[in-house]
């Protein structure tokens, strides 16, 4: 077991993760607009993660904690349960470097996210839709498997890895005032806050939430985790609950979490879509909602905005 | 007048009109989808000209046509008929040089297009929706104003504009086999074609027509233009008809012209979607189209496409 399992990630795990993942990642482009800039009276660097592979920041957290398994591990496969972006993430991750990977999806996943993981070689495991079910779904794999089990969020070496992304946005786009993510466990927010206090510690780090799933917001403001009852937003990939892990780090180097709305979530989501021409999921416009929401705050400031993935349904769009 | 008016861009002409626009445009990103690649069986770089900006690669011709005009008419400002990329292109071209743009659009331009434009701060004619009523409005226009007119494809400043795309192109990615580009009027392949044969000889260029418009494909078969009657495709940033400028370096240097049919493009165009996460119009997936329609062609081949344009109304998508 490296140390990293067990302590905050150091400027060493992040920039080492950063090698260690790039030969399997896209190095994704930042993207302006003139006229987003102009409407928002910032000026915005557009991180792309959903041109990223899987189309979503997760690949990264997902390869380095999976190309940090020892040997005799990686023999044994991963295994998490996640109907989201994770679940491919771990799944592409593993067949990348010939691991078996134990998906458990609850039995009401949209086909497309099944047949998304099955795509890229995992063996899918079915459960209840709920949590009781999920985990219990998933202590039996890894009891049949020895499978190891790679936490979308609540674990360092995923959060080394997300912390790549805002490592490369910095590189590029130097003297941020501000870098925002959405917050969904904190998996993202955690590795960019971090990333950004080691090399960039005047930039602030801000986070855009959901005002349907505002756990973290509430647990920063309350200083302990605070679980939202029925969490529910069109940003799907943020509906989870903050860790122990993401939270302790989030409370020591996140500046604010910023509450949005549906519709202001939607009309981000349209704009950059309209402007910019790239297709992102509504979880990944919620920080640009925040951004407009609080337009004086952030005038004239430089800002990075890490566009978190762009997985959706293209016959279900909410515009 | 500059020489580049009357005769075919030379490599000096092609390199010199990307240093005049490179400050006033994205030198775009190129993107790659092993998902694709893998369904191709070829090695794909997209250009990704919808990122551009107005989201096309049109801005390229229109500033260089722009900057090269003489002081004396850059005062009377620049006038064309159209009511697709060309015309945002234009207007926006001229708004950064602090030129008047004078844009002729029949009545029933789509809202969007003429909100764009206007946006841009052109003044807008509106003209009935035929050929004849067009020009007769821009003679007047031109009468009226002593505009220079810029062709939106049929002019070497224009075609030597469009080129700068595969430059940036084979500058990152070298050893290409062969590069593919829609067809409309001809201003992109006909650029394309010159760069190529410029500066990477072993380069094939290959255009992409819709068959339902397919007045290159049919003028290079019989030797001379020839128009198609009432071309109708949803690609509609290429019903134009070629003209005698980009007809003639097409004979020279276009290797081959493959029409797709319309299911083709919207397959395709879904696959850019679904698999890169970035919005392209229907004209900009034909090249893809028209690649997997031959496919054996072009079996393991490293290929550069350019994307031409992201302009789609999203609230009409064809999926």
């Amino acid at each position: 077991m490296s140390d990293i399992e067990d302590n905050i990630p150091t400027i060493q795990d992040i920039e080492e993760a950063h090698e260690r993942i790039l030969p399997y990642i896209h190095f994704t482009p930042i993207l302006t607009s003139d006229t987003i800039n102009e409407f928002a009276g910032a000026k915005i660097w557009f991180k792309c993660e959903n041109l990223q592979k899987v189309g979503a920041f997760k690949i990264r957290g997902a390869l380095n904690a999976v190309l940090l398994l020892p040997p005799e591990l990686k023999e044994k496969g991963v295994a998490t349960h996640s109907s989201g972006n994770h679940a491919q993430a771990l799944a592409r991750a593993a067949r990348q470097n010939g691991l078996n990977a134990y998906i458990v999806m609850p039995e009401n996943a949209p086909k497309i996210k099944k047949n998304a993981v099955l795509g890229y070689g995992a063996e899918v495991f079915f459960c209840k839709p709920n949590l009781a079910s999920r985990e219990s779904k998933l202590k039996e794999v890894v009891k049949k498997t020895g499978a190891s089990v790679i936490h979308p969020y609540n674990d360092y070496r995923v959060i080394a890895g997300q912390a790549t992304a805002a490592f490369e946005l910095l590189q590029e786009a130097a003297d941020l005032d501000v870098i925002m993510t959405p917050v969904g466990g904190g998996g993202l927010i955690s590795g960019t806050a971090l990333i950004a206090h080691y090399i960039s510690p005047d930039t602030q780090v801000i986070g855009g939430e959901p005002a349907g799933a505002d756990d973290a917001f509430l647990s920063l403001q309350a200083g302990k985790i605070v679980t939202k009852e029925n969490p529910s937003s069109i940003a799907d990939g943020l509906l989870a609950t903050i860790g122990p892990k993401t939270f302790e780090i989030m409370q020591k180097h996140v500046a604010q979490i910023i509450t949005v709305e549906e519709e202001e979530i939607i009309d981000s989501m349209k704009m950059i879509w309209e402007r910019m021409k790239i297709i992102v999921e509504p979880s990944a416009a919620v920080p640009l909602a925040a951004l407009l929401k609080n337009k004086s705050q952030f005038s004239g400031k430089r800002i990075g905005i890490i566009l978190s993935g762009g997985n959706v349904d293209l016959e279900n769009l909410p515009f």
